[in-house]
């Protein structure tokens, strides 16, 4: 018998690929697995995006320091997300929910309720759903339904040499106020009415638990006339969304360190924690920014607005993906974890 | 403090109720939270169709005897009949799985292999989802969106006095399997090289398993003209089917014993196991066939289509939901458990 492959060797990507290849599709999709959303043909102007997320507890969310108002709130706004990045507008979505007999209803009234705050937040109908039972955990499933103008879809795939790459907020934030929820729950576990220390953290907390999903950065784009090449949201780090756009659009990148937007507060966490705040801003995740390209002919516009940052630029397929550090070396960049070497260096 | 409410009180119909209210929706949203979909707008003739089905391991199915093939066919079907109860086509899939690191790829490619197989059976393509981890069972979520036609479209409310009640296929079996499976697992878990005994028992197996949604039942009623005044799928039970058509409705109902359709090999399952046939045939879920009502008046069409039994009508509001039976009492139908009453007389 063949020795059976693990998930840790072919990775999520691998596993995704191996899992959704042997299904067809036709043209009544216009784009399947493999971006933000899902594209299908809706009106003669628009289109329909579905995007869908599954959380589970003790993976995505600890119950011991998430109030379940802001896991509700946090579901909504990942998913949402997903529709920002191409360039949408989330407009309905169905929740499911198992649950274990421990929690009381009231419990679960919390969870919606900021589920229900973040929907009129951004304007999103709940249409649906199921309840279950869980012999385990807290599970949470959202899909979500939006629409984009054709002309105005944005994929992960339009990226060209030249084009800018740009950043919304900073990076590295959600990353930097999970350590410290880590390190306050095992204080929190230790015992002997410990309370847990959170001042000074607000805003690296505030990313991880109760994140915004950048609408106001699409509507600025809009205001300037912009259209991204390419787009895509930062759930899993910044160096593994410029994977999947260099991947999707055949391309290289360049980025530059000094010009990754870091949060004075992520840098003073990752200073307590003795990390260079350079990973969590490549690796971290979870900071739901928006990330895409524009046209080098842009640059005037793209710089006007506030909260962007122009991180680098697109380059040749030839090209590997790359950063410059601040002391000039070039460096590679690898999606999945860190690049050990330099480290080292 | 108030004593929390706990999920037993409330149940999950009272849950539902609970957590939806509060969420607002607007005339883009046609029909939302109480059917087997969210019905929206999609084309001048046509609706779009949605509806989500979160399954857990150990709840929802149970890998000791379910076949992982079994469990990915089973959850494609069991969405695509949400689709069916509302006279629609299914058309596209996102799929999400929460997975322990103890599955295997090749695990993971037989539960999509059973999805493939379901997905080509009835033409629906896999458009997205998610994969993750999961610190316990596995947990796969679908979302199935399908179209109808607008003056097609079949809703739980639009049953009148005097309709017949259908259903198609037969009850109970389901419920059957399910204790077959579950004394067959309790000799496995005795050990010494037991094999589980399953010959005569392949229908309510079957059943089971690996569940058809009726797709061939409303080509059969297309095909004779019947548009059912409503519909819904037999996932719960027949019982809390037919509650949900009468509440939703505002009628009463009254169906006769003798007409409940049960199979032969359900029938002996249930003599093995001294439970009479009756109560998996009101109460025992998981069925997937369709419950529907159509006018008096196409009582002669439909009766000329195979595999539907006219089990009843549909009463006026003032009528509590009954049966006759055998002997012909009068009995009182309760959606949530069985009618102890009943059970004793």
């Amino acid at each position: 018998m063949e020795k059976q492959r693990t998930l840790e060797e072919v990775g999520e990507f691998g596993l995704i690929d191996i899992l959704t290849k042997p299904f067809s599709t036709s043209e009544t999709t216009i784009k399947g697995v493999g971006d933000d959303c899902a594209v299908l043909p809706y009106s003669e102007s628009e289109y329909a995006l579905v995007t869908t997320d599954l959380l589970m507890e003790g993976i995505h969310f600890d119950l011991v320091y998430s109030p379940l108002k802001h896991i509700g709130y946090k579901a909504v706004m990942v998913n949402a997300s997903d529709v920002y990045a191409m360039n949408g507008t989330p407009k309905k979505m169905t929740v499911s929910i198992a649950v274990s007999a421990k929690f009381s209803v009231d419990a679960l009234e919390q969870l919606y309720e900021g589920m229900r705050i973040a929907c009129e937040r951004i304007g999103v109908e709940l249409i649906g759903g199921d309840t279950s039972a869980s012999m385990t955990g807290l599970a949470i499933s959202i899909t979500m339904l939006g629409t984009v103008a054709k002309d105005k879809v944005v994929y992960r795939s339009g990226a060209k040499p030249t084009d800018l790459i740009c950043v919304s907020g900073d990076l590295g934030a959600a990353y930097a106020g999970l350590q410290v929820l880590q390190r306050e729950k095992a204080v929190f576990n230790g015992g002997k009415g410990a309370q847990p220390k959170l001042e000074g953290y607000e805003y690296p907390l505030q990313r991880i638990l109760k994140p915004e999903a950048r609408y106001d950065i699409l509507e600025e784009l809009a205001k300037h006339n912009i259209v991204p090449t390419s787009m895509i949201d930062v759930s899993d780090g910044l160096t593994s969304e410029l994977f999947h756009i260099c991947t999707q659009s055949k391309v290289g990148c360049k980025i530059y360190e000094e010009r990754l937007p870091i949060n004075v507060q992520t840098a003073e966490v990752c200073k307590e924690f003795s990390v260079e705040p350079l990973i969590p801003a490549l690796h971290g995740g979870e900071d739901y920014e928006l990330l895409f390209t524009v046209p080098l002919t842009q640059y005037e516009e793209v710089k006007k607005i506030k909260d962007i940052s122009i991180i680098g630029n697109i380059a040749e397929a030839s090209q590997e993906m790359g950063m410059i550090s601040r002391s000039g070396d070039f460096v590679h960049l690898k999606a999945q974890g860190w690049n050990a070497a330099y480290v080292k260096k």
